[in-house]
């Protein structure tokens, strides 16, 4: 039995980023957790809406470079605290030791695992979020976390999934099945159904 | 000690959803693990790129309708069908129950836990891809999965979380820390240092 909650945003839980950005010639740091991908190739391509009244915007319009890091579980605190205090008042580049990548303008987390640089590409007007559109230029993974092949070992990223209903961040649970394999039963199946009706 | 892959889409784990539309008179359906987060408030926007050379394509453009359904763990194997066959060959009308809410073009799975319908807004151009905006107009959310106060319990949603490194579907691990709040102790803190120097 189903209930209509109206039109509400279920699409949780999100992956919790920290978007970096050089905002009046200080880098500065915010929590978001809805980063899209928008396709799957090269260039690739991210985007995140992020309402006009955050500081980071204009960091971001001016420069057109800024990054995305993922938090591991461990750095939950500075992750929750930079989604708590604006720029506006608060400095917040000395929360992270920093490092730089190809660009200039586009603060990468040491502590986080996982670190993206981002040129901008686009920008999409959403009356009150502006929706921006990157290129990723270069990512950035601690090899602690790479499997020999040089992939993101996830299960040792130990992301932070952020759910708005409970307002908490969850931990990855484990695997539950492999992807493009295991519905392959069912092909076969479903075939015998089609044939047999 | 951090490596340098190139550019490559760190934002794992994403959502796993099936995404319905009616396409060439009859319901579809695709399995869709990065449908992005446009804004807080309403009307509220979503987003997702699906590659041109896809079949739903079509039908979401004809009749601006969709539907964005989230699978639980009980439903991996027919998730990872519908994203395996295409619906140029395969007819996938019949693999899920269905019923219908608001729109007449938004085929909502009887057995997913939340089910959202979709308004198409906006379509922006990727060359590859076709990256479609869309208003949620009504969310369905089993009466198991809520809690008392009429929100969705993430934990009992059971949601399949994709990764593609490890092209592996992933479970919900267990609540790290509450969100807007366990960065509070940082403040003062942060506040302090400030003062002391």
């Amino acid at each position: 039995m189903k209930r209509n909650l109206g039109s509400v945003n279920a699409l949780y839980p999100s992956l919790t980023t920290i978007i970096g950005a050089v905002v009046e010639g200080r880098p500065n740091f915010l929590t978001v957790a809805h980063v899209g991908i928008m396709n799957h190739g090269q260039p690739q391509y991210l985007s995140f809406g992020l309402n006009k009244a955050h500081y980071t915007n204009a960091g971001i319009l001016e420069h057109r470079e800024f990054s995305v890091c993922l938090p591991g579980e461990d750095l939950v605190e500075k992750t929750d605290y930079v989604g708590l205090v604006s720029g506006k008042k608060t400095d917040k580049s000395r929360v992270f030791e920093l490092f730089r990548g190809q660009l200039e303008h586009a603060p990468l987390i040491q502590g986080c695992p996982v670190c993206m640089e981002c040129r901008l590409a686009q920008v999409v007007d959403f009356k009150t979020h502006d929706v921006f559109i990157g290129e990723i230029v270069a990512t950035h993974a601690e090899e602690s976390v790479l499997r020999p092949d040089g992939t993101i070992d996830i299960g040792r990223v130990r992301p932070l999934l952020f759910d708005m209903a409970s307002t908490t961040y969850w931990s990855l649970g484990a695997a539950v099945a492999p992807c493009w394999s295991v519905g392959k039963g069912l092909k076969g199946e479903r075939r015998g159904k089609a044939q047999g009706g």
